[in-house]
């Protein structure tokens, strides 16, 4: 099954694809959509959409995971943060109905660290050893590759999240629970 | 010119078209989509897309006047309701690039009332006076027209918006400087 882990951003957009087949778990691909910022707001919708579309039309996953959008900066960045994910979304309805998934930060942090609250380097050194190092151009391409690697354990433990809930109480840690299931 | 102005709501969204051609105005046609409430919001994203292409199709309308989003209920309203709006944009953004304009609420009321806090049954009254009294749906109709009278009126005196900035000052009211306009 190939996931497609998609972090929004207005102005950049991390994505991963991951591969899982029965208890083994690979890193396929992952990079960034960069729109330009120097745009008209509208124009930018446009080429969010085309490079989305792009990306899917390429990649062509079996099913997205996305993090909810919960994060308040401030209402004119929320603002600009969820049309931007309304654009994304709008690329996939379609296409992948049923087979979109949403997890709060808080789950696709604890799901690969154990806890909610661990930084992004903590998130970055957990992927290293469960996908193998490497360096990724910025941290909303290592958080789509979390926000993957989330939806692969929570199915893998056969809870199949559709919305914006998160499991009760703290992940055990991807590196704890699954890295037998993970490194195969 | 066919102008279609739209008012986005995650469950309701209103949208009128008004024909302007010369210094006359003249009411189309409006109506609101409606969005089941009790779906799965991702699914209901769906139907949002599904329902404004329709729209899109049938009127065909030479420009796209919009409410800027600025107020904020709650963060889990601005979320979705800025989300809806991304999709509705993704629906427009390539068939009417430099054809999509956005007027902030306060110019929407200032450009037909004079004052920038005038309340919706104050439009209403404008509305009526200037384009025929006639029975809408919800405010979210109401609130299309005004959008789309608050384009012709902003064209009509030269000045084109694409952004979410604002003319200075209160405006001078629609029934006051535009009535011979309207009234052709």
């Amino acid at each position: 099954m190939l996931v497609l882990g998609i972090d929004p951003g207005s102005v950049t957009t991390g994505w991963a694809l991951l591969k899982s087949s029965g208890n083994k778990v690979h890193y396929v691909a992952s990079g960034i959509l960069k729109f330009d910022q120097g745009t008209d707001f509208l124009d930018r919708l446009t080429q969010i959409k085309k490079q989305t579309q792009s990306l899917l039309d390429e990649v062509s996953p079996d099913c997205i995971s996305l993090e909810s959008l919960i994060y308040v900066k401030s209402p004119t960045a929320l603002i600009k943060l969820a049309q931007t994910r309304g654009i994304i979304l709008s690329c996939m309805v379609e296409k992948y109905q049923g087979k979109i998934f949403e997890y709060s930060p808080n789950l696709v942090k604890s799901s690969a660290v154990g806890h909610g609250h661990a930084d992004k380097e903590s998130v970055k050194k957990v992927l290293d050893m469960l996908l193998g190092k490497r360096e990724y151009k910025s941290h909303d391409e290592s958080d789509a590759v979390a926000i993957a690697l989330c939806h692969i354990l929570n199915n893998g433990n056969g809870t199949k999240l559709k919305s914006k809930s998160a499991r009760k109480g703290k992940g055990k840690g991807l590196a704890g629970s699954l890295s037998h299931a993970i490194k195969g």
